[in-house]
């Protein structure tokens, strides 16, 4: 992206009645409320198991790029490579299925350019082999795909990242079989154990772009291992409908204007209240415990990730997530921190993902929210 | 019970390893920390998935009154009829299975008759002939329990009260054939309703014994229809492995003396954090947004009830907990809000049961905390 | 449908690597194997739960529509007028996901007509309003469908007809909510409940149209209750994906030629391997415990109707299918059902749907094969 | 074992209405019909979910130890050492919760000494260290387990070996930490995993017992890898219930008498009919489709191993077991296998066990059937 004065983020936060419901995106293109080329990526919940066959993400993803390619002229799968769309299935508990447009306007402004409005950029690498999924090369894969993305955004300084939303390809027991009798190696014996892996990669792949780690430290044994390396600001899905690595960076930039702003915040646990209610504090909202009605408007997107304490035990209780049978551990430890999150923001259109292998702190995951600024905050970005 | 001054409330909560882990009851009822006639009711949460099928309950319970029966001279099926236990199965999210030992100990204390200590009593209905699950004879027979708990608490004014606890038995596949095979009616189709039905009879029960409905209001076509109608301290479950009714009751009472203080507030619905933090105000906890490592030795009990919102909608956004073929709707609610009260009481043994038809406002449910008072609040009891 | 004397049945029995992959499909049409034009309906099984929450089938249906698209002159939701697709969800156990696409060919054959053949109609009811859903009034609507169907499929006598497939509409708590508020009745009370009763209702009216009951004893009461009253030919789906009634018929007629047939049986119970080993027999199949390579090129397509039995016992023994919390009964008994007939038939493409209230005798269900007469059978029918 | 002329094997296959549910075995003790030392072991099916937090396992045995406690002059921890119970969860389907006693009485017999009758033994190795679960230290306990209880059983040549039944102990999350903390190797990545490895350790253990595999052989590379090392009679489970590997062969012996007889096969696939059909043949059934109300009352037991094809395909056809989120692998083939089988042997109380790793040919497993001889078989028996 170049340098410009007028550019600005815009975040439409959509609900859908099923995931294959578009129509409120839809009335806004037919409004012409936004239009489809100014569409940088979209990111969303929709209410399916979050697993290997979980298609409700696919369906979306395939009425989303028919849908587009009735305003770009392009087919649907040029789109889809243009226009990252990161869905992450299960809306355990009192999560609302909805998605998130982020767009990007070039238009006048009142308000003067500023070191603090949120700057969005978005990438996808070429496909990639079913052999480098979970390893090394994959973990490179993505940190050049996150040093393109933010160059997209006019991001220079990591330190300017607040998240990094990625969507890794992960293997089924088909490309598994295609692999082995290959003979190629396959470091993941299961499709759930590749989800995993991948999103290992793709949170490694991160740091390493952010420089929270270095390219040297990284070996395929420190994978799931050595929880020690991790990102603050990532956030990866991994599922079946991906071929690419499909990278969302939103930071600051002094190159954005506009009114939103975004904030981040690690959670040492999945109990971590004090970091989300801080988040919204950092974003100007008022110390009250839950986001009241008047301030709820404000808000324009949530993003969590998190994932079920490998030790067992949360504060000292054993927790039994890891030992179930009937309900996959992702889907309980996102309907726990959902409610969590929901209490705070008082909102339930939230982007809670499972699976925080090496993002965040071990154990525990991290916060992003994005809000319009308070209006003494936008004030002050006028003078 | 006779009143006398020196009774005093005691709860040990234990941790559980698996289903069948009495352990630590067992090494203190060895080591004489407790004797096994000061005992009067069980409350706890077992990792089962709390439906129909769920044994767990079954399994500690059988357990627990065969480790009683060596230190009483009675059988456990006696012991079972003395001593409420009532499980509630779905330790879903963060949550951590545990129960908790309710005691009533006569002993001298340097703490002065109070109206503010802890009361608890308990009683066990006649066993329930299964045409009356889930009628208002159900309800009628509930309300008696209640009343006869009440006495056994020394509790005479209902304002007093801050839960009852109620376990009611349901239907089966088995008991519905038997049923219509006996011409009898069936008022639900199958188990799983049948343990709404149950449940609805039992918050009514608790209502009418209350005060807070009159009984004449009652008929069988209000159940599950007319949510107007509801006890705000009531907290059922329903279950295969009862065949009575059984009641616990807590509240305060100037027989009774000693630290424990208890409180409760209704949740206004699953995300309602104002009244979840407000119910340790009332205790006397600092108003961190977490109880912190140190006052959290004084939590002795956390009861939550909750419910899928029936509207499909929380705060306007739709939930899809009533639409979800493969988790029930119960260990979704149970899940969300239990990470919610975990992020505010920083503990994660809490009871949460779900399926608050009737109990606490419609849509949401009720939080009722027990905790040793503060010091300060301990020295005003003395003077 | 006119009487032509070339008017020919063909099946194309496809599988698909996952919901949206219609790849099989579309090399076909690509190929010009078959023309778009040509197909009356599509039947399948798609991965998914078979819940309200299962999107697979819509899923599927919408790719199948825009692929149709390409080829017709029509819109998809044009086309999902004129041509059913039923798709039933879950693929438990050894099931493979698949679907048959039934075609109507008008071309010189050297068979002559045959009173045998197998003739296929489709029709689909006009939107159907939710507070129908379910009553006498969608059962009198199926069955004025049914006769529709018919008259496209050229069959007059209903002892001609072997399988009636339909797909009816449901409610979901959204749409209860909207009854509710409309002061409109709703006869079940969640979204589960009313696809077993939208089953009753499709199932009553293909009995109407054949006169296997008479509609003057049809009333709301029967639904669910009066199981004496079924059809032996009725194969009901019900879904959140469906507005409209659709039927399918499938029978022989002499207005049809070509090598296909088609029989069924009564199944009396969940292990009725005699009936399921019998249908292959009527067909013309070696007597073989299971259909052998060889012969199994003939195999057109595979429809079961199954379910749990509602004792709760099969030959005498306690099943656990209606108690469960975590495995849907539907699931349960298409996977045991499932396993039985590919037994016998050798082939996993097969059709098991669940619900099959007053669908074939009560505790059983039905079986529908269509094959590719024997090279015997088919001289026969050129004689 | 003595050789003894008069020693005879009796099975009483009984029903539970519940995992606690021991009344059918405490009427039988009661009434004198068998004698407490006479049970030399149990096995049998529990309607939990078979995986790790199956709890119904651990119930059923301890409730069968207390009541076997009440009879012999041992404490339940003794009895529990020396009578195996065997319990695999997981009644998916048409699949009935039972269980088999099988017994060792000595009596005066019509029947002549016969090398056809079925002999049984059981053993129970010592507590097995965490370290070893799932590894070749593993495997060669249960070998030398498996001799020690053909001893037992008077069972020299491994090839009058029908089926040895083995239960193994797993990890669980808590354990693989204790594990992690001690600095010991971790061979599977979770509990799940663990199970499976440890079914592996025992199939691989059998298999050397019998001479079906050299020990020489045996590596823990091979372990889940190469399938082509197996034994043919080989049923292993595995669960947290267990801390020793508890054994029980089932075979022939000249040593034995009396009118049970025992035969197996190996099942090629998951729909493999005909050997289904086959062993009831070997036992002299009619051959009908379905085994007959009059001929079911010799069925004594029938032991089933089964599991999902790793290739994830059946007869070419693509299956989902593997890849889903919502029910586990294990789940999915016990119901279809259990479909299938009870369609032939009319019965549906079928211990069927999933994970059939190195047990049987690889995407399949094994079936045993225990029954009483055919009215002339046993008269040749005599003669």
């Amino acid at each position: 992206m170049d340098a410009r004065t007028d550019v600005q983020a815009r975040i439409y936060r959509l609900s859908m009645m099923h995931p294959g419901d578009l129509s409120e995106l839809s009335s806004l293109l037919e409004g012409g409320t936004l239009t489809a080329h100014e569409i940088v990526a979209v990111i969303g919940k929709t209410e399916g198991n979050g697993g290997i066959n979980d298609f409700t993400r696919g369906y979306f993803t395939d009425r989303l790029m028919n849908l587009l390619a009735r305003y770009l002229n392009k087919t649907p799968e040029e789109i889809a490579r243009d226009v990252p769309c990161i869905m992450s299935g299960g809306t355990e508990g009192v999560l609302s299925p909805h998605y998130s447009v982020l767009c990007r306007v070039a238009e006048k402004s009142a308000l003067s350019q500023s070191d603090s409005a949120l700057a969005i950029g978005a990438k996808c690498s070429a496909d990639m082999p079913f052999e480098h999924v979970g390893t090394v090369t994959h973990a490179m894969m993505v940190a050049q795909t996150v040093r393109d993305a933010m160059k997209d955004a006019g991001i220079t300084d990591p330190a300017d990242l607040h998240l990094v939303q990625v969507k890794a390809p992960c293997l089924t027991s088909d490309r598994i079989e295609v692999l082995r009798a290959a003979g190629k190696p396959v470091l993941a014996p299961n499709a759930s154990a590749s989800m995993a892996r991948a999103r290992a990669a793709g949170a490694l792949g991160v740091a390493i772009a952010t420089g929270e780690i270095d390219a040297a430290d990284l070996s395929d044994d420190v994978f799931l291992r050595n929880f020690d390396l991790f990102s603050g600001c990532a956030s990866i899905s991994s599922g079946v409908e991906v071929l690419c690595n499909e990278v969302i960076v939103m930071g600051v930039s002094n190159a954005w204007s506009g009114p939103l702003r975004i904030a981040h915040r690690a959670m040492a646990d999945a109990i971590d209240i004090s970091s989300v209610h801080g988040v919204f504090s950092d974003l100007g909202f008022s110390p009250d415990l839950q986001v009241g009605p008047g301030e709820r408007a404000r808000l324009k997107a949530i993003f969590v990730k998190c994932e079920p304490d490998q030790s067992g035990h949360i504060h000292g209780a054993r927790h039994t997530m890891l030992n179930d049978t009937d309900i996959d551990p992702q889907r309980h430890i996102r309907g726990a921190v959902g409610g969590l999150v929901a209490g705070v923001s008082g909102d339930t259109r939230i982007f809670v993902s499972g699976g925080a292998e090496h993002q965040g702190p071990f154990g525990g995951g991290l916060i992003a929210v994005i809000a319009e600024a308070a209006a003494n905050q936008r004030q002050e970005g006028i003078d």
